[in-house]
């Protein structure tokens, strides 16, 4: 099938927020420079991140009962805060810090290419970060979502199938009618298993300028993309 | 308290829809008109959105179970065909017929004074329409939500109070922070009932052009605009 074909299937094109459209190493970092903390903000960044996957595997397993990402969060920082022996901090500074994660910054093309493919496709967020962190982080960095679906809405987190194919079931579609678009192979995988579309998007400095991170195609999914526009351009948007 | 000091408490303005926000009665007398049924279009969308309260009632009292709004506006449309005695259509018509729901029309103002709130609140929807009607609505339409809220969200069906508090759980916000805009004494009601600010919003001719229906300010709502750009004017925006 050639693409023209593929595109005149899809309706919606569901995004993967953070790594595939914002960049949130780069945007940690600046913050937590910028709080003057005495730490490296490459690896306090990392540590943050690295703690996520596990913080929502608590959570599918049942160890937690439903905890919003704002929450997991926050109790991934109180335990790198002291990892990294910062000990200075008020209540108010830690809450603000927490929030950082609705406060980051889209990579230069998420914009213009997102803009685009709205003008063809129904775009909506498919991310594990609540729905305020999602809104707030969309109205900064002028993100033009059509909607904003999250694990929050499903209750359950990526990958569970109840996501992906939630997304179908809310616009009334096949499951092929449906794209993912994200950066992590995984995530697409699980969408793919589920019959969705997949769209895979190069960020090879997700983890930050220092590590470049494999970024090699799979021929499993239905597109790749070097970045958002690189996409529009493949659905001739 | 004056007006600037309210209007700079508010965080999140959530905005009931059919109504308030789009005009029901007309789109669904234009798409009947059009469809030549042989039926009065203007008893034909009044006996439609009469059903409305009844059919989430069931809902609401357990008697069907969680229901979405598209599913509820075809139950009651293949009532209504058949006490209007249309016969001769087709499911693919009644299928398109039922998403009418989703290509109502905006009222004049809606996007122009949208927008101009979208410049200092965020600014949801809080409808008991399921997220895919909102959003191909919202589409089609032009209209600037930052996010898509719905019953279909909280599973609970407004007046219930999750509704109206789900909207300040996901912004972590207080209830008082919130504020609801609605044409519909009855929801802003259970709206402050529970701690939201409330703005209701004249639509004299929500039930058409043949009848007026009583649009007189309430005391008790914290602001009362023609429409909503006038919203806009009096919060400043």
């Amino acid at each position: 099938m050639n693409n023209n074909k593929v595109a005149d299937e899809i309706r919606v094109l569901a995004f993967d927020v953070f790594g595939t459209i914002v960049d949130w190493h780069q945007s940690i970092a600046r913050e937590v420079r910028a709080m003057s903390l005495d730490v490296d903000p490459d690896k306090f960044a990392l540590a943050w991140r690295a703690g996520y996957q596990p913080a929502m595997q608590r959570v599918a397993s049942g160890e937690l009962g439903w905890t919003l990402i704002d929450d997991l969060h926050r109790m991934i920082l109180d335990d790198i805060l002291k990892q990294f022996s910062v000990t200075h901090l008020s209540e108010y500074q830690k809450r603000h810090l927490n929030k950082v994660w609705h406060r980051l910054d889209a990579w230069p093309d998420s914009v213009a290419g997102l803009s685009r493919l709205k003008s063809r496709y129904t775009i909506c967020t498919l991310s594990n970060g609540n729905i305020g962190l999602l809104t707030d982080m969309a109205k900064r960095a002028g993100l033009p979502w059509d909607c904003i679906l999250s694990a929050e809405v499903f209750r359950k987190y990526k990958p569970d199938p109840a996501t992906y194919l939630g997304v179908a079931r809310v616009f009334d579609l096949a499951p092929d009618q449906v794209m993912l678009v994200a950066a992590h192979q995984s995530d697409l995988d699980h969408a793919r298993a589920v019959g969705l579309k997949t769209a895979y998007i190069e960020r090879p400095y997700e983890f930050g300028p220092s590590q470049r991170k494999d970024i090699s195609a799979s021929p499993q999914n239905t597109f790749h993309a070097e970045n958002i526009i690189g996409l529009a351009n493949i659905l001739g948007c």
